[in-house]
């Protein structure tokens, strides 16, 4: 059971071509995806009408995707437009369409009711391909339920623990630090801030700290429904009024996060690390990408981990803990939203 | 839920030897299969009565076959005739027999009641083996459900978009030609015409037709159940009688095959190319062979593309086109069989 | 369903470290084993109760484990000790301990009530470490329930078929001599003596026997629940006394078995054989450690084919022989039991 009226991620800008279908598995659904002509990215149901022969083995031909089993044929809204056996078209050959949005070098899309599929309710993810940020990103393929990683990164107290070595030189922030968490709507954002320590070594590595300044950090994040997170970590010097918003003497990363079931056990993870300074040193990108993608690799093995034992024991009671609340806070969001979506859709 | 009462092909005759046991699972069901002194095939139920090790791991006796785990020794009829560790042998300490033909260089099993199994039953397959013919076959493992494959042969619509390029030499026909689909008891025949055309290359590159000669070919099909389907190919010089039954100025391939249920999701598929002419130029039937298979490959591929969808979504509903017609009526030959079966057997 | 309230092993002592956790699945259940700064084995459930994350994953502090994901501490009685998030430990944030025993080389777990885990109800194996005896032992992975492994051990009468070649020296006792079978309480005994015979070439191969000595020979075995076989083995001088308990001509060898279940389709093997001769060459363990492992190896390929044909029809019939009258008493003796506990947990 999943939320259908919202925006996923259904692929990278750069996954998805003119003539080479691409069949993707999402919320258990199968669905091709290709370019018009014009560039425009087209998502169809994977599965023709006819008989359930996938699309993506067939021919894009102009705009349109031909079965290559029989050579039904179906426009971009999903209308089948050539039966080669027969004249007359029936209005049920048709495959289904899935509103999509190419937005942020991100392929969003609609799994819902296209009717409701705002491109406004797009989630902000503008630092990839602002000029004024950097990025780098991948994609994942994660052996756990989706909710499994928004748990992992609403609480950043397994930092010290699971990314020890690989994190280390981020000078993780202790974790009785004082943590706010605040409802915005259907958001949840989770806020943290150390004032005047020393910098340290990632911040020196990245950016343009000497040895010896003193800063003021933060490890903001904030969760949106179904599954985006978007971590803003940065520091600047001690006392220039960066709690008050004034960040011109400091830096910014943003770790960017977008989480698609493919199945109930399994997920499609998109993720990018932006960073706001060094934009003429490639090199800085390429570093903060790696530290992060190395962290993410213990992530995914204990997602796995978890995954499994879920497996073994479903029913199995989970203690919740106090660090425990942004992630809760961002379950009983999509838990509340697929119900009420059971009732009736959401509203655009 | 299989047809019982009816002749499946559980082998080709060169897989079946006389001291190598071999396992096959057939309609869910494990057989073992071997050849006695005399050569007769025999099938066993590949599962001791006693603690249900496979028979195939096993030896061979004289005639009989002989438990790898604990000695019982059970004869073609399926009676056992010896238990090791005691003198009396209960009837229930048989396993199952399955009454089986070798005919036209298959076995075939009855895998129902076997007081109905009737030799006189099983398909004409006779140009394996028959003089007047050369024929070269094979054994595939299909990844979908047996009737995915009927679907397939019956329809030769398919054959300009999924074989594009593997059988273009054949000069497919147009798909817009008349096709006449008939009843016949159980049997489902299609026929197909195309009269006075250029000769395509795969008739000049087989037969002994001249650049310049124009032709009437033929294409007919005939389905019987469980899942036998018999291609008639051909092509005869233009006006020469062969509409009305006269080839004597043609040449004929038959394409020929049997598909066996393994499970609900996988199949074997036995089938052969045979022709009735260059008889003493083997390179012929391997060229034919070559250009099938090839083609039969990339029904493979499409089929298992079918079955992953099917379970994606089992009760995701069929289009039915024009062309379906014969595919249809060979799905409800077989399911209005099943259906009297649960009734009551079917008379032999 | 399986008895919980036995001792079953866990593992091997040699496989159990101080700070390598290791994870084993144990009737259905994730185990993780570990030894604390004293050596002593501890057994926690594999799983934190805060988010399922594998412990094993984690790292050992002191006697204790640390959860790699969020840092939660736990006790080697499965008490929460630490929440790195919070002051108070709520007593449900406990994960399951369960009694452990290192003896006779095994660790061996309690998986039902630790109220009534009694070490005095471990069963004997102390040929294992008894210094007038040499072993050597493994642990092997069955695709298998556990019960057709218990089954395998007690009926020795397939000796002569799936062993032929395997077992030819140790002149298997043909298998019309008598078989005396008893029940002392839960545990059934199965005797079997040839008297004055010519040494089989195994006795020679590993004992002090000349060409010409004749021998009385026994072959006993042992079942205690849930899943212990412990084989007795041996040749005397013919005549000497072995048959009323003077061994002291006479040669001991022991196939010590124990079955852990890991789900109710795969099993933990542990087995050793042990000598009581020869103590001064280690060869002759090494000789008759690979002599049974190389029939083992049989055994697992055969349990492996009944399991593949009980998952194809789980409900088929079994035949019941003579040579089944330990492996059936053993099998009703585990049923029992399993349905004793359902009704009350049995007596330590």
């Amino acid at each position: 059971m999943f939320l259908r009226n919202c925006w996923y991620v259904a692929a990278w800008d750069y996954e998805v071509h003119r003539l080479q279908l691409m069949r993707r598995i999402l919320l258990d659904e199968p669905v091709v995806l290709y370019r018009k002509a014009n560039g425009k990215p087209v998502a169809l149901e994977d599965r023709c009408s006819h008989r359930h022969a996938p699309l993506s083995m067939g021919r894009v031909k102009g705009d349109n995707v031909e079965c290559r089993y029989h050579g039904l044929t179906f426009a971009p809204d999903g209308a089948c437009v050539r039966i080669p056996s027969q004249e007359s078209i029936p209005p049920t050959a048709c495959v289904r369409s899935y509103p999509v949005v190419e937005k942020f070098h991100w392929i969003w899309i609609w799994m819902g009711d296209p009717a409701l599929a705002d491109p406004a309710l797009i989630e902000d993810f503008h630092w990839m391909g602002d000029p004024g940020w950097r990025f780098k990103g991948e994609r994942l393929d994660i052996e756990g339920n989706y909710l499994l990683i928004v748990e992992n990164l609403c609480d950043l107290t397994h930092l010290p623990f699971l990314h020890l070595t690989s994190l280390a030189d981020t000078a993780i922030p202790p974790n009785d630090i004082p943590v706010k968490t605040e409802r915005h709507g259907n958001a949840v954002r989770v806020e943290r801030w150390v004032l005047d320590t020393p910098t340290p070594p990632y911040f020196r590595l990245l950016g343009k700290f000497k040895q010896d300044d003193r800063v003021d950090r933060w490890m903001h994040l904030e969760f949106s429904p179904p599954a985006m997170v978007r971590l803003d970590i940065g520091a600047a010097k001690a006392g220039t009024g960066a709690l008050d918003g004034d960040r011109s003497q400091g830096i910014t990363t943003r770790n960017l996060n977008a989480i698609t079931p493919a199945t109930a056990r399994t997920s499609h993870y998109f993720w990018a690390q932006a960073q706001d300074f060094g934009l003429d040193d490639p090199t800085i990108t390429d570093v903060d990408f790696q530290l992060v993608h190395g962290a993410f690799m213990e992530d995914l093995a204990i997602i796995r981990g978890q995954q499994q034992n879920i497996d073994l024991a479903p029913a199995a009671p989970r203690l919740n803990i106090a660090a425990d609340t942004g992630g809760l806070q961002a379950r009983r969001v999509v838990e509340r939203l697929i119900a009420e979506e059971r009732v009736q859709p959401r509203e655009g």
